[in-house]
C-alpha cells in the first residue's frame, strides 16, 4: 500500500445532539488530519448518531495507537464509550471461510482474492466436507476438514472453533456452511460473523428456500447476506438483493440462477464488512 | 381495431402427452389460421400443459363463435373439457377499479388509459371514500361512493358487489382498497379480482408492510400483483417487483418509494390478465 | 409544514483542504444548528469538495437572510465565493412543465402532485398542442397553448420564455417536450431545466431512440434525466434507469415499456433537484 | 447424462406463413416426439419465423443423424435449406476461452464449471500472457501461452488459431482477451466467438470505456455479450446488464463494479449459446 493510500477509519456512535459533527471535525482539523471520506446519520426513531471518517494517515502526525488514545476522549465526550472503532487499513485484513459441499461462493471469493479485486488474507478455510480442499489449496491456502459426524457436532463445533479464533479473524464467512451455528459461538463471533441465507429474508427462512419460492410461485428470488445471531436467519441485514425466475423455471433453475445472487450479495457484505462500512444498532445496519 | 390488427386468443391447458402442439397446430392450419404469437409450457412437477395462441382473426373464414365451437372439439379430444378460452380482442375490455384514499395506483391507471397506452374501458371506479371521485369523474368516468360504517360492511360489500356486477368486468382491481373481501366475493369474482399487495410477498403479509419492512430493516421493499382468494395475501402472483431501500430512509420514505412499484407492477400485472396472458395452476401462475 | 419539519438547506463546493468540515460544522455548532442529515464529497480528479446540509430551521436563532449573510462569510473564508446556495424548505418550489403530445410524464407528476407525494406548485403547463389542456385544468392549473409553427419558432420560443420566466420557477420541466430549446433559452435556465430524453445517454442521442435501440438489437433500453445545455442530449446527467427488452418486443413495445422509466426516471431527478440534492460540477452531477 | 434427460435441440428458422407450426408438429407428433420446451417468435419487420423445440431423445424411434436427415425434408418443404441445426445434448460441449492479463471472466467461468454449473468441457484457455496459467491449470485444464509482440500480431494470430480449430470447439470465448481478432478469424470462427465489452454498448464503443463512461457522469454501467464480426464491438447483442454506479465511484471502483455485470452477463450469453438458444438474424439476436 503506498503511503498516500494508507487510511485511519473511525466509526462512531452516540445520541444524537447538536456539536457532534463539529466536535469530530474539530478534533481532526487540529491534528491536521485530511478528511477523505465521510458520512453521517441519524436514526430518527432511535435518536442514534452514526458516522464514518477515513482520514489520510500521512496527514496525521502520530500514529494509529495514538489516535485511538486521544479519540477516545473525543468520544467519551460525547457521551459514547464503547461505541467506536479506529482501524488502521495497513492491517491486512484477516478472513476464515466455512463451508460444505457447494462451491460457488468460494470459488468466487477466491477468485476475488487471486485477482486482487479483494484484498485481504484468506487465513483458512474450514469444510465440514474435504470436496472443496484441492481448490482451496491450488490457491495457497490451508483446507481443514473437520467431519460433522451425527453426535459429534459439539466436539466439531469446538475443533471449527479453535481453528478459527488461533487466526483472531476480522471475519468469519459462513459461504453456504451447513451447519447451525451454537448460541456460544454467536456470542463470541458477534459482529464477525457473516453468513449468506438463500433467500429474499424475511421470506423463507430455514431449510430449502428455493424449493419454498418455487412452490409459492414467487416471480423474483434473493440471497440476504446478514451477521449471524443466536436466532437463525434473524441477524441485522448487510445485503439483499434478487434476480427474476419465472414459470420456466424449475427449482434446479432457481438454485442454479440463486447461486450468482448469493455470491454477489456476500461479496458485496464481505467488503462492506471488512472496510468498516456496516455499523449495527439493535438489529439493523446502517451501511456507509 | 384495423381488421389486421384484430386476433382470436386461444388458452388452453391438458395433462401432458405428445402430440398436443401437433393437434391444435393442425387445426389451426387447416382453417387456414394465421399465428401470430405462440407461448408452451409443460410444468414437470404436475405434468401439466399450458398454451397461448394469437391468431390474425381475418385469417379463419369463421367467427370467434364459430372458432369457439370447433376449438371445444379439438380441447375434448386432448382430454380438457374446461380449461381453455377464446377471446376476441374486438371486444373491449371492461374493468371496474375499487380505491379507498390513496390514490397514486388509480391516478397511474387513469393516466395509462388516457394517454391510449392501457386500451380499455374502466367502467367505474368504486371507493369507500370519496376523496378520488373528482379526478375519477374528471376523467369522465362514474364514481361510486360506498361507505364502510363499522358494523355495515356486510351491507356495504353488498352494494359493491351489485355495482362491479353490472359492469360483468373483465378484471376488478383492488387498487390499495383496504377492506378485505368476504369469502363470497372472493368465490364469484375468482380469477378476474386482482389485488396489489405492497410488499415482496410472502413477506409481510397483512397490514402495515412497510412498516414491518423497516423494523427488520431489509434493503429492498416491494410489490406483489396477485389474485384474490379467500386467503389473504396467499393468492396466485402474477408479478413482483422491488426497490433499494437504505438506511436513510424512513417509513414514509419507504411508502414513497414503494408506491412506484406498487403501481408499475399492478399495471403490468393487469395488462398481462386482460391480454389472457395469465393462466392459473393451483396457486401458481403461467406468464405468457 | 409543521415548524419542526421546516430545513434550511446548506450547499456548498470549494477546493479541497483540510478543514472544512470542521470550519462549517463549528459555525452552525456556535448557532445551535441541528444538522439533521449531511453529505460529503471530494472528487479527487478536480480536487473539488462537495457538500450539503440540512438543518432544522428552529434550531437556529436567526431566519433565512440572516444565515444566508453569515454563511457567506464562512464560504468566502474557505475560498468560495459563489458555489453555494442557502434555501428555505418553507418556501414552496414552483414548476411550470412543457409539454408536446405524449401525455405520460405529465400525467405522472400531475398525480404526484395531486397525490401529495410531490408537494410542489404547477404554475403553469405549457404544451405546443392543447391536448393536454383539459387534464391540467382538471388539476386546476393553468394551461397554455403555444403553438410552433414552421417559421415562427423563435416567436414561439420568445412567448414560451415569457410566459415561464413570469412564475420564477424552481425548475423547468421538459416532459417530452419535442422541441430543441435555443441556446439563450438554456443559459437563461440554466441549472433549472430538466430535460428527459428517452435513451440511455450517451446512446441513441437525437431523434427515434427507440427506433435506433430496436435497430441495434439492445437487450434494455434506458432513460435519463439531465440538464438542458446548448449541446444537446449532452448536460449533466441526474439519474438513468433501464428495463429489459427482449426480441419479442416491436418499436411500440420499447416506446410502452420504456415511458415507465422515463417518468420514474423523471420524477427522481425532479424531486432530487427541487430538495437541493443535485449539484453540477462541469458536466457531472454530485447527487446527494 | 441420464437417458430420460438426453434432448435433440431443433432450431429453425425461416420466412413466415401458415402452417409452418402445424409442419414441425406433425413431423415430430408422427415419430412419437416428446416436446418439452418450444417457443417460436415471428419478427413482423422482416417477417422471419424462427423456432426452437427440445426433444426427448429417448421418444424418438431413430438416432440424431436420422433425426437430421429427416428433419432435413422438413425444412426444405419449408423453404429453408440452410437455416436450421439439429443438435444432441449427449454430445458434450467444446469451450476454448482466451485471455489477457484479467482474470475475473476466467476465474468465473472456471468456478462454474468446477462446481458443475457450467456441464461442459473447457479444452484449453490461451493466454496473451501467461498470467493466468497457474489458476487454470490447477483445474486440469491446458494453458497455451501465445506472446503477442509488436510486428508479430499476425503469426500470433495464426498460433491461435491453430491451438483453437485443433479443438473444433463450439464456443471461443474471448473472456476480456485484450486483441482485436483479424478480419479473417471473424469470417472462420462467426456464429462461435463470444466476446464480452465492458460497457452498454453502443455506449462507450473501443477503448477504456469506464474511463469514457466516467467522463461522461453516468449514473449505471454494464456490459455486452455478442458475437464478435469484423466490425468491431458492433456484432449481434446476446445479453446485456447494468450496475449502478454513483458520483463516489472513481474509475476504479466502475471497474471493479463492472467486472461483475461482465462474468454475470458473459455466463448467460455462453449457457444460452451452448444451449442452442441464440438465434441470428442479420444483426440481432433471437434468445429462445
Amino acid at each position: 500500500m503506498p503511503p498516500s493510500e494508507r487510511r485511519y477509519v473511525i466509526t462512531f456512535g452516540c445520541p444524537d445532539r447538536t456539536g457532534i459533527v463539529a466536535r469530530i471535525a474539530a478534533f481532526l482539523a487540529e491534528a491536521g488530519g485530511w478528511i477523505v471520506e465521510a458520512a453521517y446519520h441519524t436514526d430518527p426513531e432511535t435518536g442514534w448518531f452514526f458516522t464514518r471518517q477515513e482520514v489520510r494517515a500521512d496527514s496525521l502526525p502520530f500514529d494509529v495507537d495514538e489516535l485511538r488514545a486521544r479519540f477516545a476522549g473525543v468520544a467519551r465526550s460525547l457521551g459514547s464509550d464503547t461505541d467506536w472503532t479506529v482501524v488502521d487499513t495497513a492491517e491486512r485484513r484477516r478472513v476464515v471461510i466455512l463451508v460444505s459441499k457447494e462451491g460457488h461462493c468460494l470459488y468466487d471469493l477466491l477468485g476475488r482474492v487471486a485477482s486482487g479485486e479483494l484484498d485481504v488474507d484468506v487465513s483458512a478455510v474450514i469444510g465440514n466436507h474435504d470436496s472443496l480442499g484441492d481448490i482451496t489449496r491450488a490457491h495457497g491456502i490451508p483446507f481443514h476438514h473437520v467431519p460433522f459426524p451425527a453426535g459429534g457436532k459439539a466436539e466439531a463445533f469446538e475443533r471449527v472453533r479453535s481453528l478459527v479464533d488461533a487466526h483472531d479473524p476480522h471475519a468469519i464467512v459462513l459461504a453456504r456452511f451447513m451447519q447451525i451455528l451454537p448460541a456460544e459461538l454467536c456470542a463470541a463471533w458477534a459482529g464477525r460473523a457473516l453468513n449468506i441465507h438463500h433467500s429474499f429474508l424475511p421470506s423463507f427462512i430455514g431449510a430449502r428456500p428455493y424449493h419454498q419460492a418455487h412452490a409459492r410461485g414467487v416471480k423474483l428470488v434473493g440471497a440476504t447476506c446478514h451477521y449471524v445471531t443466536a436466532d437463525l436467519d434473524a441477524g441485522p441485514i448487510i445485503e439483499q438483493d434478487v434476480i427474476r425466475v419465472g414459470h420456466g423455471d424449475s427449482v434446479a433453475d432457481m438454485v442454479r440462477k440463486g447461486r450468482d445472487i448469493e455470491k454477489f450479495t456476500l461479496a458485496k457484505g464481505l467488503r462492506w464488512h471488512l472496510e468498516n462500512r456496516v455499523l449495527v444498532h439493535g438489529n439493523r445496519t446502517v451501511v456507509f
